[in-house]
């Protein structure tokens, strides 16, 4: 079988289904996305191979699930550092800043800085609503990410990739190839493009919203928020 | 070392601290205290071993819970069916009620009847806020949960059970004793008067929080949301 995948338009759709039709609040969305990320970060890192782990946030629901993320990472006992230029104004945001306050999560100024001390990367900057240049200041972010050592976890997208072309032809992010993805809810085209890790998470869409935008719901095990799925799709 | 526990006034003042200098929304904190339900309930009854689970929900924030838990179990696998029969007008409620009718969970008005047809039962009637009289059409369903043979599981107490002294001397619940308990963020007084599996659930206290309150934080595991205790409060 070929990996079916959700292009930006329809991945926009289905998060409107979901907060429509589907009655899901974008703080319960959120919460799922995140845990599912850190789980993915758990399974391909182990809090026993370096507690360090620097989360790239940027400023919109990528950048959201990223803060549950680390949420998630510190209680799991990960030693998160948040990196979080352009904060949104939104009470949610907020909010998870808030919470990981309360859990003594530095946030960091200096990106290139803080990634010479963590073990790993959470690159939780832009996701399938991207489109278009990257902005200040995260052109260095990508480039830094791009030439690091350290392992890098992108939620949903590699951030500057195309979500259906791939990698930029030059400029920032063109050699960019993270080692993990994880996808929320369905894969994007780009995944054409990876070679990395691969994960599914969001374990909230419903069999009708799968057939909808025709997809498969992934082979989740157990109570596992996230599968790792191969080049054509199949569970690992 | 003695087990700690938070009486009714302490667990309703940590809700608050947590809503509010938290900053967590009720969204957030019945979206995770309802998974560590579901995750308590795939360890005590594997999917394996039945896959009907019948969820018993009440007019307030543990009957919230139950819905969020009966959510996730489908997406596990199992087949819940839902008791819900004091509908709350709120919003978030209602939500999690469509949530539940896209997954083609059935709702269901005859708990005996339903209870004649499943493999567990989940008691999310009445959480740390009870007190005083159980209201219609309540006492018959604690009396069914009471009788049954079915194991049941309790969301944060056993439904009737008064929070600091047990269950009651006579009357409704008097003679209900569930096979399990989660607790959600810490025990309650209660727990002196229960003997089965007990599981702490709520992965998203704050040490500070904690402190406050006078208990450790569990000790969970890797990404658990849950963690089973013994009877002094240690791990199992």
């Amino acid at each position: 079988m070929a990996l079916k995948t959700l292009s930006a338009k329809a991945a926009a759709s289905l998060d409107r289904d979901l907060m429509s039709t589907g009655a899901f609040s974008i703080d319960q969305l959120m919460e799922l996305a995140g845990l599912s990320v850190s789980q993915a970060v758990y399974r391909v890192h182990p809090v026993t191979q370096g507690s360090r782990v620097l989360v790239a946030v940027g400023p919109g629901n990528n950048g959201g699930d990223g803060l549950v993320a680390a949420r998630h990472l510190r209680h799991y006992g990960y030693l998160p550092t948040v990196y979080y230029p352009k904060r949104s104004k939104n009470d949610l945001y907020q909010r998870l800043v808030k919470q990981l306050e309360d859990l003594d999560v530095p946030f960091v100024d200096d990106f290139p800085a803080a990634l010479e001390s963590t073990d790993h990367v959470v690159d939780a900057i832009f996701g399938f609503s991207f489109s278009g240049e990257v902005r200040e200041p995260f052109p260095a972010v990508i480039q830094a990410m791009a030439k690091t050592k350290v392992p890098v976890t992108s939620v949903d997208a590699p951030s500057s990739w195309n979500i259906e072309e791939g990698p930029p032809k030059s400029g920032t992010g063109s050699s960019f190839h993270p080692d993990v993805l994880v996808s929320l809810t369905a894969p994007k085209p780009l995944v054409k493009f990876f070679s990395g890790r691969h994960f599914i998470g969001g374990r909230f869409v419903t069999p009708a919203i799968a057939k909808k935008y025709g997809f498969d719901l992934p082979e989740y095990e157990g109570i596992d928020q996230v599968v790792e799925i191969g080049p054509e799709g199949h569970k690992l």
